[in-house]
């Protein structure tokens, strides 16, 4: 696997060179004992109309596990080219959750063709799951679990997994439904397996479980999953009755997916789901500009507090060297502490009843991390600026101008940094689109008031 | 589970109460319902002295799972007040790999007890695992899998699993191995169930399997299981004998930690691994402190820039107005740019080779962006700053110099915040430290350099 990534280049050569000698068998053997998902990394460097071909070449169930990692341009191309028998052999291998995956991103047309070469009850199925919201749970499970009786003894359900198990996505955990399909115990496939032939399922499995709503949020039934060490997490509908399973692999994928999002809006980007290199200049553009323009508006009113301050600069022109120096530090101070709580409030780790805690803490933080830049930059202004390069205009005013701005600046950074997330999702807002960016927006005004401030009391201009 | 983080209040009073009035049974009752992730959480609220009392009314294995999951304060606290036949109880119940969790965050003393309290195989297994460096594979598996032989029939198979299978972290995939302890193969229980009974293991297995190295960084060891949704990867030693593997609860929480690892490097902050309301004052300062000092100090440089350019700046005073607008939107380009590469790079999306495909890429971006901020902000200029406010010194070329400094800014902090990170890794840097801060002290520092630039050109001073 961790070869494969310089070995690529060698093996795309090679199978391009199988292709046009026509060595399809050889190509095939080459290709078989890969992962799915690197035969799928493969094929999207490929050209496009070598696509089809390599395709066409592996076994039935491989196929299926190809198709589903390929990118939906791709799967869009394939299906096209699909006769409707290789459509329909190519949907019989695909688990529902996946199916559904694809249905999602392809052109009503082609959905129409997928759902009409579906046997009747996936599409079923399909037309269910498709009706949930996005990012709910209902919309990252599937219906293909192993459901059990609670008066099976364990033969019987191992007998039931035998026959039905080749279509379920997993059989690592079965559920125990009642006549009316109400979930009422699980149990592992090692239970099972480690208990008598004989043994009664509702005596064994386990009533104590944890199920989601159809409607709960994808990115807390995925943080349930890893919080709890599960492989799956029951879906029931509002009358508690057993509508899918929501498995540890897609939660992973969910919480990558959050993750990346969470990240793009604490840089002011409008999250996409589609990776970097995949999206043209438009939707990137799309992504950027809002941010950027809401946020370049507002730091004109830090120009507008420079302007109504000209004549103090004009007193002492020393002073504008330095506000760059104390907006960057305030705006780092500020986002140091924003990040940390936004990562915290989206681990669960910090709650909103938590916020005196959190501005206690931050206040004391700051204070140190104030006095010791404040001493740091005083000497550098001292030694650097006065003795160094002999500016008589750095006396000791200024430097105190300089540090006592800074003192203030970095412990209000450090307040509205920790307390503007905790705030934003206190009143239903997201807490990631008020890092960096926002911060120092917010920081940059109160920096130079600050610093004005200091400047006509200890100057007196 | 979620209605829980509502509840805990009350049942939090309601333990307190128990325990008051000594109702030990139905405090017992009330909590064999939950979860031991739960549990635990419930016990990081409880006063410390209530601890031992509520985990000895737990009964053997839920008190070794709910151990697992406490902080390690708790952990040690409990250990200290065990008794020995209480420690060698818990200790037998617990994983390996849980176990090696455990005594890596306990003081020598505490690591001695456990060593002597675990048996023999179990001391030796513990010793081994502590010996791979942190943040590798080998620090992170477990040595209790299934093991079989080719030559097996699916009956012995399962016979074996059902003899050893209690002990096993997983029974989901077993692994084959020949005389010499090299793997040879490996099969899931689907696999095995599903199968004849004499079927011989050397004829189902997978012969195709990716396996990682005990020195594979463990970041990279969870992304494999991510991509290739496995539920464990084998772990072989140079020899290519098995020697562990890794599970996907364990490879979720590794992912987690390193995602916010990344978050923290891009807020100019030194990685913790504690959460943040249990690190002190000191620590989060010394965590945030030294990049605020480098930072601190880069920007003079900054300041420096505008000194030198003294006598433009009072030729035309209206120009400081807008260097926080400039400086401002520099850095929220750069660090758009940057964050995003940052996280491409991470999920793999993203490679070196890419370089020029991300530079023509950003190229584009970077043009339209910066030619919608510029024709924005002139607009703004000429319609605000000059007709509603009547500010005369706000002329055409004075406009000009602000729109064309916008656009080039854009540029440059778009080119420097996609390279920097693709250069960073190629050198072996960590790509996530060239976030926010780091880009914004950059582009500061260039906006300035165009800025007076086109002023000097633009209006002769």
């Amino acid at each position: 696997m961790f070869e494969l990534e310089n070995e690529r280049t060698e093996l795309l050569e090679q199978i391009e060179e199988l292709i046009q000698r026509k060595r399809y068998a050889q190509l095939r053997d080459m290709l078989l004992p890969l992962e799915a998902a690197d035969i799928a990394s493969i094929c999207a460097d490929l050209d496009e109309e070598r696509l089809p071909l390599v395709f066409r070449l592996l076994p039935k169930e491989l196929a299926a596990e190809v198709f589903v990692e390929l990118d939906s341009d791709e799967q869009e191309m394939l299906i096209r080219g699909f006769s409707n028998t290789e459509l329909k052999e190519v949907l019989d291998e695909l688990y529902l959750d996946d199916t559904v995956d694809i249905v999602e991103e392809m052109p009503a047309n082609v959905v129409k063709r997928i759902l009409k070469h579906s046997d009747p009850e996936t599409r079923k199925s399909i037309n269910e799951i498709l009706k949930y919201p996005d990012d709910s749970a209902g919309s990252i499970m599937t219906t293909e679990f192993v459901d059990l009786r609670e008066t099976m003894t364990v033969e019987d359900a191992l007998k039931r997994i035998r026959r039905t198990g080749p279509d379920k996505e997993t059989i690592n955990i079965c559920y125990v439904i009642d006549d009316r399909r109400h979930l009422i115990g699980l149990l592992s496939i090692r239970t099972l397996l480690l208990a008598e032939d004989d043994d009664i399922i509702g005596d064994i499995m386990e009533r104590n479980f944890i199920a989601v709503q159809t409607l709960d949020d994808q990115e807390a039934v995925a943080r349930a999953l890893s919080k709890y060490d599960f492989l799956a997490l029951p879906v029931v509908d509002t009358e508690e009755r057993l509508v899918g399973i929501v498995t540890v692999d897609d939660a992973m994928d969910v919480l990558q997916e959050e993750v990346t999002e969470d990240i793009e809006k604490m840089a002011a980007i409008l999250p996409s789901d589609k990776p970097y290199l995949k999206t043209s200049t438009l939707e990137t553009y799309k992504a950027r500009i809002p941010w950027l323009l809401l946020l370049m508006i507002s730091a004109t009113f830090t120009g507008q507090i420079i302007s109504s301050f000209e004549d103090a600069l004009a007193a002492a022109t020393i002073l504008t060297a330095y506000i760059p120096m104390l907006m960057d530090t305030g705006g780092n101070c500020g986002s140091q502490a924003s990040v940390t709580v936004i990562r915290g409030i989206s681990l669960n780790e910090i709650e909103f009843s938590d916020i005196f805690r959190v501005i206690w803490k931050e206040i004391r933080v700051a204070v140190v991390c104030g006095a010791t830049l404040a001493a740091a930059n005083f000497v550098k202004l001292m030694l650097v600026d006065r003795l160094l390069f002999h500016n008589a205009a750095m006396t000791i005013p200024v430097a105190a101008v300089i540090c006592c701005t800074m003192v203030c600046t970095v412990l209000c950074a450090k307040l509205v940094g920790c307390s503007l997330p905790l705030l934003a999702k206190k009143i239903g807002f997201d807490p990631a689109v008020m890092a960096s960016p926002f911060i120092t927006t917010i920081v940059d005004a109160l920096s130079l008031l600050i610093y004005f401030r200091f400047a006509t009391l200890l100057l007196g201009i």
